[in-house]
């Protein structure tokens, strides 16, 4: 009952919010910002009871540690929603406009999507956030978050809304969903008609039980089991920094790398480098029989091994034949997110960026830059692994789809 | 095991295909046309088992009619692949590139989707159209037409495959699915990883069971529930042309008017003129409580009514209080195919153009143009009439998607 009531209000208000100026929009964005920041001794109190709980439920320091607020972090909402506010507004751009030879004009307008249902896990900052985007591209929102964060999602939620609807966003426009049980997302993810699409943010579990339940459309995000390439002829210092780089400066993320493949004709006299600065990183090494060889005391990965996003400080290794078997294994294992080669040969360079089906994919750089905010486009929604409407990190604009506005003077068809 | 085992064989294949040269491409597009030509009795032949076989069924005379393969319909299917070879390549078009400060340059690059799948039903021009509209887009294709077709689709397929398959596509890059039961449906709707992207083109329940059983991303077509409303200034000619003309110019498409809405103060005076018009081209009328005052003879509509596509010489007449009135019966009721507005008052054109969520939104001119043809998009998948990926009219850019190509110089991130 809770959530298709919910939808259809968010449905109503989206027809009134898909029409309203910039400067509405981008008004309540900033009065959204200052309320957040008004509030901030109220928020943590709402928090403390969610972080209390999980204290209470034993819930890992990890997960704790994603649901904390503080001051610094309400802030930083705050000023992520100033951030958006900046930001030109995507919705009534003409992409393009043509005349057909019986005089009909028409054009290719961008327009908000409608309702946008976000599933997500124990970061409460994904709220405002989500918020923000979706009111700065004219789409009404639905909110599912975690029971965990519960008391937060509340607290944020109204704080926004108050502010939001004393300056004309449609009463209705930001929905949170409150039942948390498992029962309210698989309702939430049938609603065609209501709910134009789902966007679940989080982890491989969270989003494959998105994608077997949903018949609303949906962008998958997220899961990144990504790699580097070095082939035979590079800079060895520069692979040496990037795999380290890929693998070390943030392994909990989506874009960190998960397996190194190594030519092998440079792999005796690199891998043991590159293995010893990951050690010194506290990087465990699973490696190919080859490996093993070069790397005694590496530990002998199996073909789990290939498969897994770790999302921690291990890294998979495996001599390989050259850029051909390297994007074979890429193509095979891979999810589709961030892929980079190390080399300085301009033909596998260009096979590599060509032969490799992923997001994004990158020559002599760091898979780490695929986001959002690294890619130029000052707000990021997620990082999209399908290739329907979205691919790769996601802007304002992947919050919109098109409209044919045709003009005509009595056109009929013969 | 055979839809899989097919889909695994395009998804190969589809690693090569995505490279060829354009030229490649078109030299098979160019050769398939010829090979369907040289086997027009061929084709006859086969296809007259699939007739013989809906007659004997005592299938109706419209699905016969859609069935039935002629030397004139060989013919154009041939030259429908040669428009398509016409039409310049999508693939490899570098829609936009840019520099970040640290020197990455960052280029989005549009690519084929990979492996392109549609359920459809007993048109077999669908066959030839589909590979050639995939061929040129550089995607393999998974084709599962109906089973009242099947002899024909099986004989086009192994005219177009020799002939491609000669000419350099990679082997496997074109699969039929001969095995016709529902359940061969309800596989490949769910074969994440090996398809990238499902099309039923059909009738609404085709459309529903794919979108409720698949788990693979679609692209949903064609349901159109299309509305022409008349405002209280217009010219009345206009009017009436248009009216007619969305009607009853070919009454079993999807872009054709199924209700018309008639602001109260104009009704009296052309809505009589509007339906005897109507009745000469043997349109039903069902119409609103007001609208049986005026025209006593028509039918009384009833809540199905207005959500019916009848593709039939059936209209729905409802009399409404302004453009706003037609605005809110047209978001309810209909399904965001195509809609539109005569009126000469500039104000309610434009309220109309914005508020109505439609793929196509037209003013003074007939539903009926919404066709990728008619756009002059050169030729046609089908009309999207959901939001994400592809709205309206889908040309072949719609067959495709983007990477990120990245380009450093051993950027690493801080």
């Amino acid at each position: 009952m809770e959530v298709k009531k919910k939808a259809r209000l968010a449905k109503e208000a989206s027809q009134s919010l898909a029409i309203l100026s910039s400067s509405q929009k981008d008004t309540a964005l900033e009065l959204m910002a200052q309320a957040l920041e008004k509030h901030i001794p109220d928020l943590i109190a709402e928090n403390k009871l969610d972080v209390d709980m999980a204290d209470k439920n034993g819930r890992s320091r990890a997960l704790i540690d994603r649901l904390i607020l503080n001051e610094e972090r309400i802030k930083a909402m705050a000023e992520g929603l100033r951030v958006i506010k900046a930001l030109p507004d995507p919705v009534g751009e003409i992409i393009s406009q043509w005349k057909r030879p019986k005089g009909l004009e028409i054009g290719q307008k961008r327009v908000p999507l409608g309702v946008v249902a976000i599933i997500y896990e124990s970061r409460p900052n994904v709220t405002a956030d989500a918020i923000g985007l979706c009111i700065k591209t004219g789409n009404a929102i639905v909110l599912r978050g975690s029971s965990e964060a519960i008391h937060s999602n509340k607290a944020i939620v109204k704080i926004m809304t108050e502010a939001a609807y004393s300056v004309g966003i449609p009463v209705g426009s930001i929905q949170l969903i409150e039942d948390t049980r498992r029962e309210s997302v698989q309702e939430l993810v049938k609603l065609n008609g209501l709910i134009d699409v789902v966007i679940p943010r989080g982890g491989a579990g969270l989003i494959k039980a998105v994608v077997e339940n949903a018949t609303v459309p949906i962008i998958e995000t997220g899961v990144g089991n990504c790699h580097v390439y070095v082939d035979g002829r590079c800079d060895l210092d520069m692979a040496l920094d990037i795999v380290v780089n890929a693998k070390v400066q943030r392994p909990g993320v989506c874009n960190a790398a998960e397996t190194l493949l190594i030519d092998r004709t440079i792999a005796p006299e690199l891998l043991p480098r590159i293995v010893e600065e990951l050690k010194n990183n506290k990087v465990e090494i699973r490696g190919c029989d080859e490996t093993i060889k070069l790397i005694p005391d590496a530990k002998a990965a199996c073909l789990e091994d290939w498969f897994e996003e770790y999302l921690d400080y291990i890294l998979a290794v495996r001599i390989v034949d050259g850029v051909e078997e390297a994007i074979e294994h890429i193509n095979i294992y891979g999810t589709g997110h961030s892929e980079a080669i190390v080399t300085s040969d301009y033909f596998n360079a260009e096979k590599f960026l060509n032969q490799v089906d992923a997001a994004a994919v990158y020559v002599n750089a760091s898979t780490r830059f695929t986001d959002g905010y690294e890619f130029g486009f000052g707000a990021e929604l997620g990082i999209s692994t399908q290739k329907l409407h979205a691919r790769g990190p996601m802007g304002l604009k992947e919050l919109t789809t098109i409209k044919y506005i045709v003009r005509g003077q009595g056109q009929i068809r013969e």
